[in-house]
């Protein structure tokens, strides 16, 4: 019994990772309803202001659900004043008698009021099932709605003495394609990346989705001074409104007018020194344009910020099989920043080490 | 009964690594009798000098070995000018009807000719099973028969950003203690450790075994200048013929009798220029010493020297999970150096990244 319960919610998580960079700043939802031994249906949030998971798996049940069981990876939703209404309501009407989840809703909003409204009207649940690996699934939504702040991931390319190039502004391709496939999948599921004005200088990249399917992320470029070339490929997308800039406030007019006509978005920060950016200041305006997880793709000075800033996550490190020996390390922190080791395996010729914070610092 | 014979064989490698770290110059051997479905006998070469496997399993038999089938992971020897008899007459001899093998024993004496005898005889002779396992097993061995070289690995302690040390002359602990017995371990199995005269002034290691049980290895030090300090730890062991000196003909004759008068071994090797040794040079006088294994343990300039001059067979690296950002990097090669990534697990904190040679280059 306890093993089909782990079992209907590890398919509710297969279910809701299908709405891995559409459903932002929602959380990531699946729902499977059981009768009987019978899976009668199921359903996930597919897209930002769509119906969410329980409703479509009610909508999709091939028998009547009074009596089943909804299997559900978050808290069933219980406040109104949002896009959908919402599913507690609905789970009581429909009489479905119990209902399994992995995760309390950390919105305060729902947290714990979905479930005692369930039990209050007669409804049997169950709480916290797999409750790491739910967590793990919705890192996303956990850290931007507790926080207030995007779940931020440092993703850097390196040899195996930790550098990123051969030398100061110049390009070099370090990894396998099987890192740079896993990198724009990364892409797809981030709501953003971003990079600072070195990198669009040095590599002048797109920052879009090519080698798998999937949407395109917003594209951030922090350039304190506002001087990246006006004829970078990022500058002259397609969909102008993707590409966001953030700048000082003390930067040149002129310079911001001429990318807001090209349809670019700019933000300018306060800053306490000339045209230096705080992070978090960053962060917060990000968030507050529900910015819920960013891809930190370089180069070396914005790593270093991120990492002296304390203003990190997750580390995803890919290390190709090289000695570089000179050339431009990851970072210039001057302290030892120490992390965790979370996982590692092998990516092709190249290795994929996964790194989190080290909590006991 | 294919897969039968594997499983004997990979009991021969078992037996065989009881032999790690005693038995060099000469190969891990494993060897087991089987008759009518049953282990009658088994032996492993033991140490130097000592009976061979395949004697010790005919010995070791609880039944008559006539008609019995030998599983052994190297082709049986059959020249006589060394210190124990030859195997392949004695087989004969006692009627085993059946050899199995995995590798053919590369040293040329042998080579192929052990396993004609044997034919000669009507003894019936698979070869190659398991082969790939069997040499690496025999990696040293290998290596050392064909190249007249010793197997030679770098083991690299670093942070994720590539660095040893906070700085120049700074011993740091990075790594943590799985890794540190991991490195004890492989200590008790490679017939020597090797480090530069820098390491010796940093970190005075003794480079024994500590934190495993195992021999002790020959400690290498290369000191172009013989400028260590005479208070050095390793300079003052319980056996300091196991301590051996590499340093340049043009050095002060005076400084070596010092040493020599402690009991160290010194090695005086030409050198082109001032005082700088070619590591090719130095790799053959050890190999005449009979050294088949050497761990190179360090410092930067030593790294370096060993992949500049391509004198590695493996790299090692024990990356902590810790970012440095300024700090000494594992080398300073001025050309992109290439590997092969063989294997990467965690070990404890840390991630254990096994590199080979790149072929390709």
């Amino acid at each position: 019994m306890k093993s089909d319960i782990s079992k209907y919610i590890k398919r509710c998580f297969e279910l809701a990772k299908k709405g891995k960079g559409h459903v932002s700043p929602n959380p990531l939802v699946g729902a499977i309803l059981v009768k009987n031994g019978k899976v009668i249906g199921k359903g996930y949030h597919k897209k930002y202001g769509s119906a969410h998971a329980e409703v479509n798996a009610i909508n999709n049940s091939t028998e009547k659900v009074a009596g089943s069981t909804l299997y559900c990876n978050l808290e069933p939703c219980c406040h109104a004043n949002k896009q959908t209404p919402p599913c507690v309501p609905l789970i009581i009407e429909k009489k479905i008698s119990k209902v399994v989840i992995s995760n309390f809703d950390p919105n305060k909003e729902v947290n714990r009021k979905g479930v005692k409204q369930l039990r209050e009207a007669g409804v049997e649940v169950i709480t916290d099932v797999l409750e790491n690996e739910g967590k793990d699934l919705n890192k996303f939504y956990f850290k931007y709605v507790k926080d207030k702040l995007p779940y931020i991931t440092l993703k850097i390319a390196q040899s195996i003495d930790g550098k990123i190039s051969l030398a100061r502004n110049k390009q070099t391709w370090l990894t396998g394609k099987e890192s740079k496939k896993f990198v724009h999948k990364l892409r797809s599921e981030y709501d953003a990346v971003l990079v600072g004005a070195g990198t669009i200088r040095t590599d002048n990249p797109l920052l879009t989705v090519r080698n798998v399917k999937g949407r395109n992320p917003i594209r951030i470029i922090i350039d304190g001074k506002l001087n990246i070339p006006l004829k970078s490929k990022i500058l002259n997308s397609n969909d102008p409104e993707s590409t966001w800039i953030i700048t000082s406030r003390n930067v040149d007019e002129k310079k911001i007018k001429v990318l807001s006509k090209k349809g670019l978005r700019v933000f300018k920060i306060a800053t306490k020194r000339q045209t230096k950016l705080e992070l978090k200041k960053i962060m917060k305006v990000l968030a507050k344009q529900k910015i819920t997880s960013i891809l930190v793709e370089g180069g070396r000075n914005i790593f270093s910020q991120f990492l002296k800033e304390d203003m990190f996550d997750e580390v995803i490190i890919l290390q190709a099989p090289k000695v570089l020996g000179s050339g431009i390390g990851i970072s210039n922190i001057k302290k030892i920043k120490n992390l965790k080791l979370l996982s590692v395996k092998k990516l092709g010729d190249d290795t994929k080490l996964i790194y989190g914070k080290n909590l006991s610092d």
